[in-house]
């Protein structure tokens, strides 16, 4: 069946052509006026019928969330509200829905309903916009590696790596868990499992892509990975996509430009892309926001907010000197932090928060923040308490960057895995990277749902991806 | 650390640059010429040293596997085999590389020696051709569908739903397996799990995927799946990317006009994009082959099989006249093929290459199976007997894409649902789509490692992953 998109039909320019269109119901007015989706874009097109040309139990059935096909002459439209409409010749009804039994009709539902309705929320605008402009995040991110001379790595998502040491890991197995076999000292008998010994879900591809870049010399990964948390909150996921870039040949600067021209290349993309989307999108955050008391509101409306990062520098900041500003701050000396803040503390969401949101007003990198709070894996500087880490830091959502210089020197390597409990013969290959032409390198992780919600201004991260896995829940 | 990719400087036009280079040693000749390769093409640049001007220890160190970083100016090259080379004026070594201890020296290593060598096999010339195709190939596969309109749509990896029916399914579980908690009535309780039920990782994203495509009208899944089958073969991975269209108002001849279009896109991109690449790996395939009776080489080098899929239409034939070509053939008649041959059955890897590559010697399209032997939610034909689903064959490989109609009649879904013994409560949303809004939708799977395999005349699955994962084996 060839049928012309909805997206490409929109403008006057089009007007005069023959059209045949395919799409869902989203209204029909006076049995004339049928609005049309075919999820190509944010506006419906508008179908103008002659109800005398069609019998009653057809026009009966072109209620909300209906299919329909349709052929006719695409005009200029009389009306306000659209460019062009199609006067239709022939109209075929594909498949009916119910308007008694219907989730899906054109009012406002809250969004724990339509989460249970994932597999029909696709059909709303505010989903069909979010998953747009999700596919063209993706693709932005594959398109800016590879215009820069990336590689895309698929690391493995079963490992038998421990560690990273990032959170608490899934179990993959094919042993009956009805009946565990065990060893004779009465310990799970790994051998009888598929790859003989235990295996997780990964929690990074860092470790795997260190190895793609240390010969291919720039790679990144995009692929899920997994925390078996049981973190009920707005922002965490048990299974969620990272994008982690690995450049070898690069110090934590690098990796700072890379992270800065990386994230404006993204949200340039989706102003650029995805105008209608982001307009829709920001309508109903300034509505939601109505209920809102002040402090809730964001300061500035969506795009203006995308607007800003792509248009200023990030604010660079090391986590010594952010110590200093917070506990200046008017919040720290009114008792207003809930958390403590001391050099050596790992700060939480409301520091951050103040810190991008209240002083800089802009985003920040934080970087070389104390070893103890950071992974094995991450470059002692020279001061001996500090490592080359650094986070991006945006607002509203906090930290949607990690990254750091990782350690390449074998001594220093040999020290961190000792110090973390890490055995050597865990990561024999980690180890031979850096016995075998080692050289500075560096990378970062990015969180895409995180990316995603700041796009578009979504609050919880349950309705940034098609079909969200938490405690408890792993439907459809 | 700024520096200039090699790619970017093998051709005679840049020459008379300043330039800095960072990578690895490939060779060192007469104390004077360094081959040195970054991972960004086939070609490695010469460097130029004049020995007096560096002291002997470091000299010394430029072994195999080394990493440097050089400044120096890039001049037309005096010598055959390369168009530029460098006049080194500062060289400094990054890391060392023992030659008593380094193993890829450069000398043929069977592929089982490099696979055990997984960590380290991108830096051979084989291996980093691969890879980068590999990155080139996941390029073009998001190009291709950004390009047509089409949304890339995360399916889970972690699913509560098994109806696909695709194979044995790898357990995720948070339980402790040496003390699995068990209810009153003795069985394992689920209710502990991190899930509150059994999870899988999944087969497939194609039901979600169609979600997908009754609302946004063209999606596609490119994302990891998996088969917990005991096959330690050449061509199965436990773990495997899959890309999954699935197009609305669509029927299987849509379906096929889709794969034929796909297929022949990357492939151009490959031949395109990737000529040293291609060059590299044919001429290894041509030499490999010298040790293979006749009866075993391609018929046609690597890039002419290319090609020769670019140029040519793909055969489309029915499963229904595929067995009468068979059952005429002479090697069924000479009762020369393992598995019998008789409508109903279905056919093996013998079968599928006796018509790809000896009968119709182009790929070719095989369509409308017996419903008996194909998965329930593929469109019944008219002839009740039938499947609208199609297989697309290629040289070499078999089958490279599987594909359907999707029933889309409830009734009919319905009695599917109940002959295959799944439960309705199991796939409910897969039943709403039918009840709200149905229409004709079609889709396919590819699995990328078999592309890749095509693409680069690799041989063994495993040598077209990073780090493949197959039973008893979860290195890395």
């Amino acid at each position: 069946m060839k049928y012309d998109r909805i997206a490409t039909l929109l403008s006057k320019s089009q007007a005069g052509r023959q059209v045949t269109i395919c799409g869902w119901v989203r209204t029909f007015r006076n049995d004339r006026f049928l609005a049309v989706n075919d999820g190509s874009s944010v506006s419906n097109l508008q179908l103008v019928l002659e109800k005398e040309n069609f019998d009653e139990a057809t026009l009966k059935q072109l209620s909300t969330g209906a299919s329909v096909t349709a052929k006719g002459l695409l005009v200029e439209s009389q009306g306000g509200g659209q460019e062009t409409e199609v006067v239709v010749e022939h109209l075929e009804l594909l498949g009916a829905a119910d308007p008694e039994e219907y989730p899906m009709q054109m009012k406002r539902h809250s969004m724990e309903f339509l989460r249970e309705k994932a597999h029909l929320r696709f059909r709303t605008s505010t989903f069909a916009a979010v998953f747009r402009i999700r596919h063209g995040m993706t693709f932005a991110i594959h398109e800016y590696f590879h215009k820069n001379g990336f590689y895309g790595l698929h690391t493995p998502i079963i490992t038998g790596s421990d560690a990273e040491g990032a959170g608490e890991m899934f179990k993959v197995t094919t042993l009956d868990l009805n009946n565990v076999p065990k060893t004779e000292a009465g310990e799970v008998d790994f051998k009888e499992d598929f790859f003989a010994k235990p295996t997780n879900l990964t929690v990074s591809g860092q470790l795997e892509a260190e190895l793609g870049a240390m010969a291919l010399g720039k790679v990144y990964t995009f692929g899920p990975t997994f925390r078996a948390e049981n973190s009920n909150t707005s922002r965490h996921l048990a299974e969620f996509w990272m994008i982690e870039p690995e450049i070898a040949f690069a110090n934590l600067q690098d990796d700072m430009d890379l992270a800065e021209d990386f994230m404006k290349y993204l949200l340039k993309f989706a102003l650029d892309n995805y105008p209608e989307e982001l307009k829709l999108l920001e309508e109903k955050e300034l509505n939601d926001e109505k209920s809102k008391p002040q402090a809730e509101r964001n300061e500035m409306p969506l795009r203006d907010r995308l607007k800003f990062v792509v248009e200023n520098e990030f604010e660079r900041v090391t986590y010594t000197e952010a110590i200093d500003i917070l506990r200046n701050s008017k919040p720290f000396k009114k008792k207003k932090f809930k958390y403590p803040v001391e050099w050596g503390i790992d700060l939480q969401s409301e520091h951050e928060r103040y810190l991008v949101e209240k002083h800089f007003k802009t985003p920040v990198i934080l970087s070389d923040y104390p070893a103890g709070i950071k992974a094995f894996y991450m470059r002692r500087n020279d001061d001996n308490k500090t490592v080359a880490a650094m986070d991006v830091l945006v607002p509203g959502i906090g930290e949607i960057i990690g990254g750091s210089q990782r350690e390449e020197r074998m001594d220093i390597l040999l020290e961190k895995c000792a110090e973390f409990n890490i055995p050597e013969d865990h990561v024999w290959w980690y180890l031979e990277l850096r016995k075998f032409g080692t050289a500075p390198h560096a990378g970062f992780g990015m969180g895409f749902e995180r990316l995603i919600m700041f796009v578009t201004g979504m609050t919880n991260i349950r309705d940034v991806i098609p079909f969200p896995r938490t405690p408890q829940n792993a439907e459809f």
